[in-house]
C-alpha cells in the first residue's frame, strides 16, 4: 500500500466531465490499494473570472481581499471532486487551505509555505478516505486566507507529499512527461523515463514549463519523488528523483531552449573595481531580470560586458545602458533582441569530457554562429541568432542520440 | 457613536455596479461616525449556479461537500465588498463564516448558529475598519464548513448584532419596509414606520416574505432592533422592535395573505380518542406540513376534521386521506385546492374587543363566503374562494383604516 499524492491543474479539472475523469481515475487508484491525497487547482478561466471581477471593483485590489477572492476557484473543485468520488461510493472529504492547515507566511499572492498540519489528512486516509486539497492557498498565522501565486498548486501538492512522508508526488497535466526537448521544434523528441531534480530545474527554468521550479526545488529539498503524467491518457510519465548511483545514466538528458532573450552589449568601458555592479546593479533596480553574463577583458585596459534580458524589458534595459555608458565614459552600447538560447542539459557532464566541444562542432557544421557561451555543472548554454532556433535543436538532438531508447 | 450590522441580499450585490453602490452606502455610515459590520449573500444567480455545478456531478450532492461548495458564493462577495471599500480609503477586512467563528451545529444545508467569536470583530471595529462577513454560513466544532440554508444571511447579521449588542441590524432589500398589505393587491398598501416582532413573525409566516422566519424570531429572542430598508433608495424602512407600553398603537397593522393554499375535509368520523392523530399523523410522516387545522362535533357522535395544506401537497395528502377515511369508517373525504387565507394581525387586538366580528361583517358586506375561521392572540385568519381574494384584503384594508397615516 503506497501513500500517494496527486495533483490535477486546471485543465484536467476545467469541466464537470473532466472532474468525472479525474473521479474514475483516483476511484482506481483507491481501489487498487493505495492511500491517496488529491490537489486540485481551480477550473480553467475560473481564476482569470474572478481576478476579472477584482479589477472591475479596484484597478489594484487589496491583496489580502485579492487572495479571499480567487481561493474560492479551487474551493469550488474540491468540493465537486469529492461529491464525485462520494456519488461513485469512493469515500471522499475536502479540504481549504485553511481546514488543513497550510501555513504560509503573510505575504499575500505569493505566499510561502511554512508548515502542514498532517494529522488531520491522516485520521482520513486511515479511516479509509480519499482527501481532496485545495491547492493554491493557505493561511497566515492570524487566520487569513493567503495564496502562493500562479501555478502554486503543484508547491501545495509536493509540500503536502514531504509532510507526509509519501511514496509519491504525481502531478498530473496536459503533457504525459518530460521530453528531451519540445515536440513542437524536434518531432523526434522522446519521452524521458527519468530524470534528476538538478536536470528538471534546468529544463524548468529554461522554458521547458511542465512544472514550478519552486515545486521541484521543494521536492528535491525533502527529496520527494515526482512523477509527471498526463491526466488525458495512461502512460508512466516521468519520475523525477535524485541520481541513482548505479543507474547509467545518459550524458544528455535535454535540449532546452529560450525564445524570447535579448542581449545588450556595453564595450568599451573603463575597467576599474566595481564597475559590473555599477552595470547591473542600475538595471536589477529596474526590477529587470538579467540572465546570461558575460565579460571580456580587452586589451586596451577597457571591459566589454554582456548579458542578456526577457525581450520584453530589451528597450528599458538599453536605456538604462545608455545613461550608465555615458557616465563610465563606454565606448558603445549594442544589442540585438532577435536572439534565443539554447542548452543542453545532463548530469552526466559531470563525469564526461568533450560534451562543450561537441555542441560547438555540431552547431559549426550547420553554419550556425555562436554569441555567447556559458556553462554550468550539469548545463552548457549558447546563444545564437533567432533564425536558428529549429535547425540548432534538431542538429544537437541528433548529436547527442536523444531520439533513442535509453540505454538503461 | 452608534454599532449597526448591515445586511445586503444577493440583488443587492448583484452586479459590481451595485457593490459599488452598497461600498458608497457603507462608507457613508462609516464616515458619519458609525461602526459598522456588513453581512453579504452571493452575487443573485451565484448559489443557482454553483448548485446546477452540483448537480452535474451527483444528483444528491454530499451534504459537507454541498456546504463547501455554495459557501465560495458569500467569500466573493466579502472579497469584492472589502476591495471596494479599501479602494474608496475606507478601512475594511472580509471574514468568512470559518474565520469569524460562526459556530454551528453541524447540520449541513440547514445549520444553526450556535455561538460567536465576537472579539475579532471587536477589535477590527475598535481599529476603525468596517468589518465584512460572509452571510449564510458558519463551521461545526470539528472545523468543517456549514451553511444555514436559503436566506441564512439575515439569521447570520441577527447572531451578530446580538453577539455585538448592536444597537440595529439594517436589513437592505428590494422593498423599502414592510407594508400593511402587498401592494400590487392593494394599491393603498402603506409602509408601516414601526411593527412588533410578533406581528413581523405573524406577517412573515403569512406570506409577506420580507425577512426570514428564523432572522425574526432571533432578533426578537436576543431584542436586537430589526430595520428593513431598500439598498436602492433612501428611506426610514421599518422598525421591528418589541412593542413599547406608552405607544400609541394602531389595532390593526397590517393584512397578510397566502395565495397557495388547499384544503381537505374527512366527514362522519366515528370519534373515538386518538382521532385526530390517526388522521393528522400518516399527513405529517409524508412530510406534509399542515396549516390550519379545526374539528367539529357532529350530532351524531360522529366528528369532521378540516385542515389546509400547500397547495402542491394537495393530491397527495387527499390520497392519504382517503386511505385514513375507509381504515376510520368515515362518510367521505372532499377537498378544494381553490382557496386562499387572509389574515388580519396586530397587538392591539389584545386590548380592543369586536375586530373580529368587524372583519365578518366587512367580508359579509361584500358578498364573500367564509369556510375556515383560525383565531390566535394576535391575528385572525379566514379561508375564501380564491376568486375573493383582492376584494378581501382590499375591502379590510379599507375597513381597518390602514390607507391612514398612523396616528402615533
Amino acid at each position: 500500500m503506497a501513500l500517494i499524492v496527486q495533483k490535477y491543474g486546471g485543465t484536467s479539472v476545467g469541466t464537470v466531465e473532466r472532474i468525472e475523469a479525474v473521479a474514475e481515475r483516483v476511484q482506481a487508484a483507491h481501489d487498487a490499494g493505495d492511500q491517496l491525497v488529491v490537489v486540485v487547482s481551480a477550473m480553467s478561466g475560473e481564476t482569470n473570472r474572478l481576478i476579472e471581477l477584482a479589477h472591475a471593483v479596484a484597478p489594484q485590489p487589496d491583496p489580502r481581499e485579492y487572495d479571499v477572492l480567487v481561493a474560492t476557484g479551487e474551493q469550488v473543485t474540491i468540493a465537486l471532486l469529492a461529491m464525485a468520488l462520494n456519488r461513485r461510493g469512493c469515500p471522499a472529504r475536502s479540504y481549504t487551505g485553511h481546514q488543513v492547515h497550510i501555513l504560509t507566511d503573510g505575504a499575500h499572492t505569493k505566499a510561502r509555505i511554512l508548515d502542514i498540519d498532517e494529522a488531520r489528512v491522516r485520521a482520513d486516509l486511515d479511516a479509509g478516505r480519499v482527501v481532496v486539497v485545495a491547492g493554491f492557498q493557505g493561511v497566515d498565522e492570524h487566520g487569513n486566507i493567503t495564496t502562493l501565486g500562479r501555478g502554486g498548486s503543484d508547491t501545495t501538492a509536493v509540500a503536502l507529499a514531504a509532510a507526509l512522508k509519501a511514496d509519491e508526488c504525481q502531478i498530473f497535466t496536459d503533457v504525459d512527461g518530460v521530453y528531451t526537448t519540445d515536440p513542437r521544434v524536434e518531432p523526434h523528441a522522446r519521452r524521458l523515463d527519468r530524470i534528476t531534480f538538478e536536470e528538471m530545474l534546468e529544463m524548468a527554468s529554461l522554458g521547458s514549463k511542465v512544472l514550478q521550479i519552486r515545486a521541484v526545488e521543494f521536492a528535491g529539498k525533502y527529496n520527494v519523488p515526482l512523477r509527471v503524467l498526463s491526466s488525458f491518457e495512461d502512460g508512466p510519465g516521468t519520475l523525477i528523483s535524485y541520481e541513482e548511483g548505479d543507474m547509467e545514466k545518459p550524458v544528455i538528458s535535454g535540449i532546452a531552449f529560450n525564445r524570447d532573450e535579448a542581449q545588450l552589449s556595453i564595450r568599451g568601458v573603463p575597467d576599474k573595481p566595481g564597475v559590473a555592479f555599477h552595470i547591473l546593479g542600475p538595471v536589477g533596480a529596474a526590477n529587470i531580470e538579467i540572465d546570461m553574463i558575460i565579460q571580456n577583458i580587452g586589451a586596451d585596459g577597457t571591459t566589454d560586458f554582456t548579458f542578456t534580458v526577457h525581450r520584453n524589458d530589451f528597450d528599458k534595459a538599453r536605456a538604462i545602458l545608455e545613461k550608465t555608458a555615458a557616465e563610465l565614459g563606454a565606448r558603445e552600447v549594442t544589442g540585438d533582441d532577435k536572439i534565443v538560447k539554447l542548452s543542453l542539459v545532463g548530469v552526466g557532464m559531470r563525469s564526461h569530457a568533450g560534451i562543450a566541444s561537441k555542441m560547438f562542432e555540431t552547431l559549426a557544421n550547420e553554419g550556425i554562429n555562436i554569441r555567447m557561451i556559458s556553462t554550468s555543472e550539469i548545463k552548457i548554454s549558447v546563444v545564437v541568432d533567432e533564425k536558428y532556433l529549429e535547425l540548432g535543436v534538431r542538429s544537437l538532438h541528433a548529436a547527442f542520440g536523444l531520439e533513442q531508447e535509453e540505454a538503461g
